[in-house]
């Protein structure tokens, strides 16, 4: 087996004496992404001696019963690689804790937890508290935490918070969250998770650029005509349907993950790698954004929701069928947005975002177009063909890689130019639990690059609120502002038109 | 059979009623390059129906012979795809004259056969002269059909001359043949040949920049370090013996092939693709190279001769040891020359051409070196890691191909950076023949881009002669400054500190 770590570089180290507390354990997160990244983590030693996880939920299953109903999960998860003598270190540092969030019971007995590992290990332990539970319990959870002084750090030891996303559900509520957990949490506690950015081509984009001059010249307004962005899925809800209902594609997929993405490509360099001034970067330039008023947002954006149609193979029904989701439903599962970065570098430059469920492929790519070499020129020398457009593709998902289409005479007597493609395969990303295994450390270690800060968080909402906001007052007045697309489609066809410029057009899903 | 001709562009049209004069019929170049492009133009149905080629020699063979002869030699050089309804054509065409070049009656018996070719087609041929004899017989040949008022063109049809390389021996034996050729012929007559320039990605070095804007913010001496261009052969001087002891690897590969390439690779792009605009702007690029005084060229100068070692798992003799060399020997079969380009866009980047014979591989490649991303930053930030070299490899041969090499994020939960490369594969250049055939057809079509101006050999002359003339002193005072190197190696090892910068090095050949 080829171990990932196997380089010339540094070991991340996980602090000894840790406890992962996961609020939430009996749902989906643990089991799909949670356990199998701890696993890997056992299986290259990378956990180290003293660590303990506690599971936290409700319904959860308790001694052995959680152990064995967690390992089926993992096995499920990286069937592929599951080894016992891996497990097994990891199944020995695991408990877990039946009891009501809302409870005071249940903070004293994490407390006693916490106690009885300190007495065992002769050391104070540091506390990671993962919040994977529905959003609506944040705030309890940190309250209560406080209350029963869960949260105070002491000597050398540290206590962190994971928040998974959303965090909030517009600016103002993003607000009222933020200031009750910083009444307890410091924002060096808070790490809030966006799972993206834990991914190899996510981390890639950032090192891509700073390592390649190749590419510094052209990072500009003068060479580069637009930029895509697009993450599209194959799946629909999935049993999330309340969630999805709240939030809808614009909230769940752009609000977070893509403008991150587009951060990351579009920032200036940081002075060095320290996470503060990479976030430093990162907010300047969404400062940057330029913010529209719920007036223009029509203009710049499409969105979308599927009817019937078929995706692999498989006959799927209309979003509003779906389970659990309201049959008069007028939540987007489709949407483009059009941005602009108003700074020296990217004035006038089209930045096109969008996400859609029930596409006809699982992708997330980015896609840069560069202008076009002296086009009329070009055009006449070569005269029997069209000028030939160079991108680079940077693709996300499935796999990470990257792609170049340039031009190249093709073979013959004749000086005439095809268009071809230079690539880096990356590998499939089978083994999704990476992100998250990544992340788990990073907030161990106390690195938190790839955690947004809150200013960070402020700025996303503010560039999203107008877009949402112009979604309810649709709602409210019922003016009808979502276009139907047949699941398997590339979206709405109202969204064809999307891009400026009359050669160019959506990559394909 | 897949046509290299099969796209959608405009055929070249050879014209009618056009007759090929081969002088040198018999030699090699004729049976391995001139008739394997005519039977590959026969193929492609681009011969016109009136249409013929005369060979002449003086040991030529006469009737079927020549014609069997020169069948036997197509189906050895172009045996995977002989087939006789293509050959029939091209042999109905064929015929030859056995004749001494210094002879009268010779050019009388051209003439008769042009004036009958005339009379049987009821139109006045087109003429084409192939001198493909020694240069030492260019001068005769040039003068006798001008004596025999074979060079005046008459209506509209033309008469052209295409003179095998080299045009001279240094630049003044240059401007003596030159002036003698032009006493009878005017420049547009004249074909003068360097068949690399026929190679596909000699012409392809051109295209691929202007057609490619990725590449043109990188085009200048801010972003690139340096740039190699190599030319390596695995054969020795294989019965060329008195040609290449007159010649040496500086004249045979440098001052033509090699500063072609470099020439098409730097210079700027020309207003259109009209052949004496290309042609202005590679006069302009090769003026601006520096002239080194015989003093200075010790400096920017290793030569090589090869001694025995082993090539392709083969025993190689000494070059000294060889058919037809002189014991004494003291030509070089390995040069490599350091130039600069005195211009705003290249000054202060050095470039180093390098050919040799008995080399390990067959290669002809362009290595475009760029510079460190602010290499003392990267370093420090990636401090595990030396940092990432970009590069841009054009191969010429054996395959047309470009790569990249480029920094991209190794895969693991670490940043670390790898190397990694993008490439385009093209075909390999098993039909050789093309590069002849290509240059025979623009030859006749009077498109002269590919084929140099005078005042292009000028100035390669101008450039070459100092090395050419530090070699001779050196020669004449018997001063060894040839460093000897076994076959099969990288060439002498006083050439491995030639490239400047600490960490750079010559490609592996």
């Amino acid at each position: 087996m080829q171990s990932d770590f196997e380089t010339d570089s540094v070991r991340p180290n996980i602090p000894e004496y840790s406890i992962l507390i996961i609020f939430g354990a009996s749902g989906d997160l643990t089991r799909r992404k949670l356990m199998p990244g701890l696993y890997h983590l056992s299986r290259e030693s990378l956990l180290p001696e003293y660590f303990s996880v506690i599971g936290i939920g409700r319904r959860i299953q308790l001694g052995e019963e959680f152990i064995l109903h967690m390992q089926n999960r993992v096995r499920q998860y990286c069937s592929h690689d599951m080894e016992g003598r891996y497990w097994k270190p990891l199944a020995s540092k695991m408990s877990s804790i039946r009891a009501d969030y809302k409870e005071e019971a249940t903070y004293e007995t994490i407390k006693q937890k916490i106690l009885s590992l300190r007495e065992e290990w002769g050391n104070q332990p540091n506390i990671l508290y993962y919040l994977a539970t529905s959003p609506s319990h944040f705030e309890l959870i940190v309250e209560k935490l406080a209350n029963h002084n869960l949260h105070n750090e002491t000597g050398d030891s540290w206590i962190r918070l994971i928040i998974e996303k959303p965090f909030g559900l517009d600016y103002n509520s993003a607000e009222q969250l933020n200031s009750r957990i910083t009444k307890h949490f410091t924002e060096n506690q808070i790490f809030r998770i966006d799972h993206f950015l834990g991914k190899e081509a996510v981390q890639n984009i950032l090192i891509f650029r700073m390592s390649n001059v190749i590419f510094q010249p052209l990072w500009t307004r003068e060479y580069i005509d637009h930029i895509q962005i697009t993450s599209a899925e194959t799946i629909g809800v999935e049993g999330r349907a309340d969630y999805f209902e709240q939030t809808g594609a614009i909230r769940d997929m752009i609000q977070s993950h893509l403008l991150q993405i587009l951060a990351f490509l579009t920032m200036d360099f940081p002075q060095d790698l320290n996470p503060e001034n990479i976030r430093d970067e990162k907010v300047k330039l969404l400062k940057a954004i330029r913010r529209y008023s719920v007036e223009e947002v029509s203009k710049y954006l499409v969105r979308g929701q599927y009817t019937e149609g078929v995706v692999n193979s498989e006959l799927i029904q209309k979003y509003v069928d779906e389970d659990g989701i309201n049959p008069q439903s007028k939540v987007e599962t489709y949407a483009a947005i059009k941005l602009f970065i108003d700074n020296y570098r990217w004035r006038g430059i089209p930045f096109y975002l969008r996400t859609g469920k029930r596409m006809p492929s699982r992708k997330a790519e980015i896609y840069i177009q560069l202008k076009q070499p002296e086009k009329s020129e070009i055009a006449r020398i070569f005269s029997h063909k069209a000028p030939i457009t160079n991108s680079i593709r940077l693709e996300i998902q499935p796999r990470a890689g990257v792609d170049i289409t340039m031009g190249w005479k093709s073979t013959g007597i004749l000086s005439d130019i095809e268009s071809t493609q230079l690539t880096i395969g990356g590998k499939a990303d089978i083994a999704e639990p990476k992100a998250y295994e990544r992340l788990l450390v990073d907030a161990m270690v106390g690195d938190s690059t790839l955690f947004p800060r809150y200013d960070e968080i402020q700025e996303l909402w503010q560039i999203v609120d107008p877009f949402l906001k112009y979604c309810e007052i649709a709602k409210e007045e019922n003016i009808d502002t979502l276009f139907l697309y047949p699941a398997g489609t590339q979206g709405p066809v109202e969204a064809n038109n999307f891009i400026d410029g009359e050669d160019n057009h959506w990559t394909e899903i």
